[in-house]
């Protein structure tokens, strides 16, 4: 069979529909609140989502056994980008960070048991949930092997000690998924043990929002302690000591969908940006009209194109059950810093427009910059990047 | 006279005297309030002037006939820039925009009674101003010449009507110089004129904060309306129809300062980040070690030595009596769009550190942004430079 | 079905073959030519296409009619790109611009008589030719509505006169498929109609050599003059005053497929890159160690993967018999300069070495440089994709 | 002393008088030889010089007493960078690498003897000479302390054995001076000596010319075997073992005045591409008046200011008896990536025309590139410049 980039019918058709329900319901949304959303409160995402659920859109990615669409990694391509047309798309459809890849994984690895109690509430988007790897330095950050969080033997199960930040959604979730050092010494490359942690823990305690650039994400990014939190052995999320590993398999999926939503947020700045270029005139001309204003709407083009390309090649390799660990790279490292340029470009056509309130890309841009950092910053992969060709090369 | 690089050493004195009075006094505020100013309240301005003074190093710009040190433009150079390297810098020593700029116009074309009434206070920190020439699509911007606001002859002086907007400064100024159309139509490149509007006007009216990606210019920038706003022929600033000229005479130097200024927040991130660098580890060695940390670290070496010698060399043709328009065209779109590279490295160096609210620098980013379009956006600039080439090639 | 981004296993194994072939005959010989052919002489092509046809590779893309694999345009990409990875594979397999092209075009638009006469021979690489559009300024360039050189009627045919300049491969070719004007005047968008002219025609002439940076085109880069050049009816290729769509035929294609060969060179560079770095040693790290060059080791690979990923989506819409305008000039001016960036990164890893003739990269540099601008300068390109984008927003 | 931007009058004229000279006598030459100067004969550089000579222009770098106008390097900036206005004009001037800067080692560091010897007859244009340190890998390169050519001390003097390479100018010298280690191993800081050794030396041969992407350096640039090669104890420049020291005097100002030169070919490249922008027209405007062509024609404006600019600065460290390490590594850094762009946009705006031969534009292409790895590579000098910001840091 030779090469098909047409996606399946049922796939065009979902997108279709998420599109439409994204720019009628939940773009309106998104100019209210000006793309923040607010730290607590939860009646926005219950209302988006039930509306999601309505139009038919909710939880595309999970099987249709906890309420999805079943989409594999190609499937779900065009329907989160759709989704991500709208910072708060995918909150309604129950695909944003951290809720997103966390389903992922324990659908991946989580017991029956922990199915019932952890993945299906959230499928369902009765909860949100959290994912509690990255420390404050010289904690586990770039390089997870530095993690310093430790889990050791405590009876009837384990005790978790440390300290988290940049927790994703940790403000209203009701559980984290810890990633703690069972074994070994931080540097190790192994050692890392995944627990599930119910937010009612007296152990664990969020203590403090880290302000960030962006503010869009439900749930803040949080500072979480670990202070002799004790959990049971049914805690334990696949097996212990192979935590890195499960992170992986979170990891890899995760940053491929991230560069899905990103790209709708990118298309939707294109759009802002060729409406006003469009319609304003300068120097007597249509700003479309002017060359500069042209080669950045056409950089654009080219930026969301190559972006859209390399993420799709990313998911195919997934699907194929290959590790995909350099196209992951390859599409998470290019889709990020094309995101910020589209964003960085259509402000600049906007002109003072642009930086202002009136329109959402401000907004956008403030939002898309850590994206380059978040997930491994791009450095990090260039350095994995080029490590693999060196070793490619050398057989 | 071979060519002399090295500052008078009254300059240099003062400006080793303005580096330690922002780093000792005004950093610790800025880091308090995390860079954002209030849009009411004149406290914290009226105390870091009041510091400003006693440390000798208040209105470096202004002739000493207003309690100024007279510096000429390549003297503001270093002085401007240590001021800049704290985002209140240039409000404690009251050579913040739009006050400075105006300053300097009204130094250079008022009359003398206009002094005493207008730049006297303004020079002595008594009181703030603003300056009233942009304006929403289609009016002014980009281009000045579609200036629409009108002023048209009335018994005992004019009445403006018009709109404005992103007028910086505007909530608590105590005036504004507003540009008006006397005579011609949208697109005449003659026919404006400047105004001196008292802040009691009853025509003249602040209807709202454009919200804004930048927030730490005092007063915000600010929507105004001119609704049959009468003022005398006292309030005529210069000649009649000679405004599109003097606003030249304020542009060229002010977008100079511009430069400065953004120079000492360009060395401040790098500062930021070198210092991040040279004391975070990773993969066992130190950032500062790592090659493509260097290659930040070094391009943003670069930039801020090339943005500095570029504004020099435009102060040296203001200070000649040259109309410097290619030169502080060039010195301004190199700065903006290197300063804007040098604290989006900075930020990168310092990782999820770099987004967060914890250090400055995501806020300088968001500072530094809109200084590509204010001023003129890049893209206007490349256009005229691009045509005095041309110009001169055809002779 | 859902996406599938895995090549028919017949169009890998002719990859596979390609790539052995390539490396194994080719490579040597372009080492020892330095990469440049002799403008005269056809001994080296006889003897490498002989050798293709020997290792069953040679014209895959014509149809099994003409001696050819018959591929698409997906399934073209992979051995183009392995042929591409010399500079004389292309030439070995007989798929070089600009005989790969006029072979496309004469498949598509000839009559079965001018199949024989004119596809039959070059398919089989019994001839050479060469397509006539490009016209000295102010004639047919980047704006082919231009073209100045006319046809007109003449006894028993056409008579045609103009002038033409980068016509590549004209020196020794065995005819010009001629664009000449019909009707209408130089700026008029229709009009042209493209004629075969044997170059034993006395009206056509080649004047000159251009001397061109690159210089590995068999038959070079000519300027010719059609001075009273009568050809009969049977010379007009498709209909009168169609040429310009022609044209369109040809180019869409044609670029695509540049774009396939020139990602070999960009794969050849990094992979000379990428073994003088494992090896080399510097300040006691090895070349590939070191951060820098660890980041232009992965942009290479990133733009590789970006080019590669472009390409196959302009391929897969021309499969589907969409026009594939915007995908096709999307990938060329993305991949056009890429391939610069790959080969001048890759020569900058080399040092001292890469600018020497000692190895290829010197060459690559200056055979990929005129990518940018040959088949469309990344300029007309980019104001095509926005006037695309600004029509699709104006519905 | 406020600073002055303004040259001694002096100066400005001289620069004048080259302008003219180098327009007027040199610039027909270089378009009639394409701009490669021939291996061998020496015809065109004595008639030259000649010329200059006549001009009065004529190695204005070197002291009265030699012949020359004594220019400190803010002098020879505006001086040289009309001369390199032509590929030719350095030659004609005796200002071109190597020979300018070892004319202007010899003056600082050679005994009387030795530059009467070595220094007067190189000044007049009698002789040329090289410098002889670079080595093929794994020896001197961007990291000159791998130095591997050995001096032993001999019977009356020193027996050298040794491998150098990229010995710019050797075919045709009257004598090299030559870097071997006297003591130490390689890899150690110290421990290198430099030796004038005539060309008439047996045991020093040219083995080959390199061939390179630039072609227009007089004697090309040639691999060298030391066997055996004996010299006097009058043969050593300067002291034994400070050969490392000695290099730096020579690396500072001699990547400054390369930035000099090159910023002379810049221009002419603009000026090239200005010319055709302003007289072509494509799609119904002139070149000039489209915004991608703007945009341009002004960011060359604003590489060649910056280079100029930052080039100064290093020339003014320089005079003042700085070291100049980081200021000239900063200029020569900048602009060798500006020239590099600035001859790429120019080429990029003539289209075709620009890779042909018939405009100088590929040519001036091709020499330009090696800059960027002459005089130590771009990213060895950014690891420099960061390791110094580095170090300011940690004080």
């Amino acid at each position: 069979m030779p090469i098909d980039l047409s996606h399946d019918p049922a796939v065009s058709e979902l997108a279709k529909r998420t599109a439409e329900f994204v720019r009628g319901v939940v773009v309106p949304e998104e100019k209210a609140y000006g793309g923040v959303t607010a730290r607590g409160g939860d009646e926005m995402r219950v209302r988006l989502q039930q509306a999601a659920r309505d139009a038919g859109v909710f939880v595309p990615h999970v099987s249709p056994e906890y309420g999805g669409h079943g989409l594999d990694m190609r499937g779900r391509a065009p329907v989160f980008e759709e989704a991500g047309y709208s910072l708060f798309g995918p909150l309604a459809l129950n695909i944003a960070a951290p809720d997103e890849g966390n389903m992922h994984m324990l659908e991946a690895i989580a017991t029956a048991e922990q199915k019932e109690r952890y993945l299906r509430p959230l499928a369902t988007g009765e909860v949100r949930s959290c994912f509690a790897m990255t420390e404050p330095a010289p904690g586990a950050g770039s390089d997870p092997s530095s993690l310093r969080t430790r889990a050791e033997k405590a009876p009837g199960g384990w005790r978790i000690d440390g300290r988290k930040w940049f927790i994703t959604g940790a403000d209203g979730a009701a559980y984290a998924i810890c990633m703690a050092r069972t074994s070994g010494e931080p540097g190790d490359r192994g050692g890392a043990t995944m627990f599930l942690v119910d937010a009612d823990n007296p152990g664990m305690k969020i203590v403090r929002h880290v302000e960030t650039l962006d503010e869009s994400l439900y749930g803040g990014h949080c500072e979480m302690v670990f202070d002799g939190c004790v959990v049971s052995e049914e805690a334990v999320l696949g097996e212990v000591d192979k935590g890195f590993d499960y992170a992986q398999v979170r990891l890899g999926p995760a940053r491929t969908t991230h560069c899905m939503r990103w790209l709708g947020i990118a298309r939707h700045a294109q759009d802002i940006a060729v409406a006003r270029a469009a319609d304003r005139r300068l120097f007597g001309s249509r700003l479309a009209e002017l060359g500069m204003i042209q080669a950045m709407i056409a950089d654009n083009e080219i930026d969301i194109a190559a972006s859209r390309a390399l993420t799709l090649q990313a998911c195919w390799e997934l699907d194929q059950g290959r590790s995909g660990a350099q196209s992951t790279a390859v599409a998470k490292t290019f889709t990020a810093e094309a995101v910020w340029r589209v964003v960085d470009r259509s402000l600049q056509i906007c002109g003072s427009l642009g930086v202002s309130g009136d329109i959402l890309l401000s907004r956008f841009l403030r939002e898309v910059r850590p994206f380059r950092i978040y997930d491994g910053p791009s450095e990090t992969h260039r350095w994995a990047i080029a490590r693999r060709v060196v070793r490619r090369h050398l057989g």
